[in-house]
């Protein structure tokens, strides 16, 4: 058993111990805690001694695009991060675009550490063709993930929600274990609907049209304005976020989310929460094992 | 018969004149000519000659709140967008929340503007209590309706969608035609699911939870951030735009999105478009008829 903040200090200490180092390490270590292991320190696969820098926007403009190509990518997003959470307090709103992203993991601890500074964050990702466009019969758009988070404490929201029924990992799982997939989730290479995992060749949007729709907006936005679309060398990332303080006090931009929690909540909605986790949690052996491995890797001779 | 310039050149002049009455002027016109009058010169219903002027925003910074209580809100909305247009171009990323604003028709107009002018737009509207969140039993947040726009000419891409299945319009018209509502539409009092206009206490979210989460994203910003939530005076709405040309020519986001607009067909996607119009489309004699008497009321002596 490891307590998670020592696994993401252990972790944290091994990417070089900035606090971009900090925000990476807890974003991973905290998708192994949530059961979302994919998501997690299995990214440090992609860790190697000679990742290029990670890039640093110009802090005089309140938008930039990083090319992260050769980047260790959860350092990447987490360093573009903190950046924003700077451009966005100095302007009152800022964006950042990145390409060449390999894995990273989740969105939600990103956008979850800019809610914390006070700022109101969105994000997406796109990626290789997966899924289907409504209506159609052909992968053309990623699982494009949209992520939101505003406010701190039992107040915070944070959104983080695939824009595709499914993940290309659920169809390889499904595959394996030969279980038929439920109706509408995906479509053969004749596009034809199939419930057969190893028929699948394209994914379909998550609630049909909206869903489309959304994961073409997340395209657009990381894609074709972040340049991340068709590049094989990584997906595209875009997070934006805004200053609700620059309102001043007419606003009381606190005031109206919790009301918005309160009825959102009684009037019987979930009330997302990006799944953070109590500090207290553990994670078990077989994670300290892997760990281990990844530490031994990056901080031993060959990782030196 | 009336040709659409023509009607719009003509309500631009009762409206002031201005680039945001002509931006204004054919947002409504437009409607009318889609087959959508609920969001065009009826919105005229609205015009007092003693309404408040639109607010400017602070031309040296790239985020402005307004309260746009007591303005004719089709030329509020038209006047903050042509605002952030400057300030998108000045600092790359630019975004305006304006309060208290009445009917203004769609979104759509206003985005597809911005994308003429060379930015990615992005807008949302909440508005009074509609919708219930998935799962739940009682409305909580409006139609939300979210809009984004980039591009010029045939590969100019338009989203408008609401984030319900159906508006209040909607169930009016069924009430009156006591026509059954689709399943899975819209909730009773006591949040059973109902297929009776006239027990229609909320609708649902369009998609189940992926709208129900889209709806939320528009309430925190336009409701939250924006500071529109709960304002019996008027909605929040949000317009955000970005300067892709920023990013200078690695990006080459014109070639992507004729490349994204390509893969979308091909793949048996719909391109949205916004549902822009021929220029030599013509309005009927009703609508001239309506034109003609709100023209009256706003230039005659009550409107002078």
């Amino acid at each position: 058993m490891i307590a998670i903040p020592d696994a993401a200090a252990r972790l944290a200490t091994a990417l070089g111990g900035r606090a971009a180092a900090e925000l990476a390490a807890s974003a991973l270590v905290e998708a192994d805690a949530l059961g979302l292991p994919r998501f997690g320190i299995a990214m440090l696969d992609e860790w190697t001694v000679d990742a290029a820098p990670v890039p640093v926007g110009e802090g005089a403009q309140a938008i930039n695009w990083l090319d992260c190509t050769s980047c260790f990518a959860p350092l990447a997003v987490a360093s573009a991060t903190l950046d924003l959470a700077g451009t966005a307090r100095q302007f009152g709103v800022a964006a950042v675009f990145l390409r060449g992203v390999r894995g990273f993991g989740r969105l939600a601890p990103f956008v979850r550490h800019l809610a914390d500074a006070g700022l109101l964050a969105i994000a997406g990702a796109e990626g290789p063709p997966f899924v289907a466009p409504h209506g159609g019969s052909r992968p053309v758009i990623g699982t494009n993930p949209l992520a939101l988070a505003i406010g701190q404490g039992s107040n915070r929201v944070v959104i983080d929600v695939a824009t595709s029924t499914a993940t290309m990992a659920d169809i390889r799982n499904a595959r394996v274990s030969r279980a038929p997939l439920p109706d509408g989730m995906a479509l053969d290479g004749e596009g034809r609907p199939t419930s057969i995992a190893s028929e699948v060749a394209a994914l379909l949007p998550r609630g049909g049209q909206i869903g489309s729709l959304l994961g073409l907006v997340v395209e657009l936005m990381a894609g074709v304005a972040g340049g991340g679309r068709g590049d094989p060398k990584g997906r595209g990332v875009f997070i934006l976020a805004f200053d609700p303080a620059r309102a001043g006090e007419d606003v009381e931009w606190q005031a109206r989310l919790a009301g918005l929690k309160r009825d959102w909540t009684t009037g019987g909605g979930h009330w997302p929460r990006g799944g953070s986790l109590p500090s207290e949690a553990e994670l078990d052996d077989d994670f300290a094992k892997r760990l281990d491995a990844h530490l031994a890797r990056m901080t031993g001779p060959a990782g030196r």
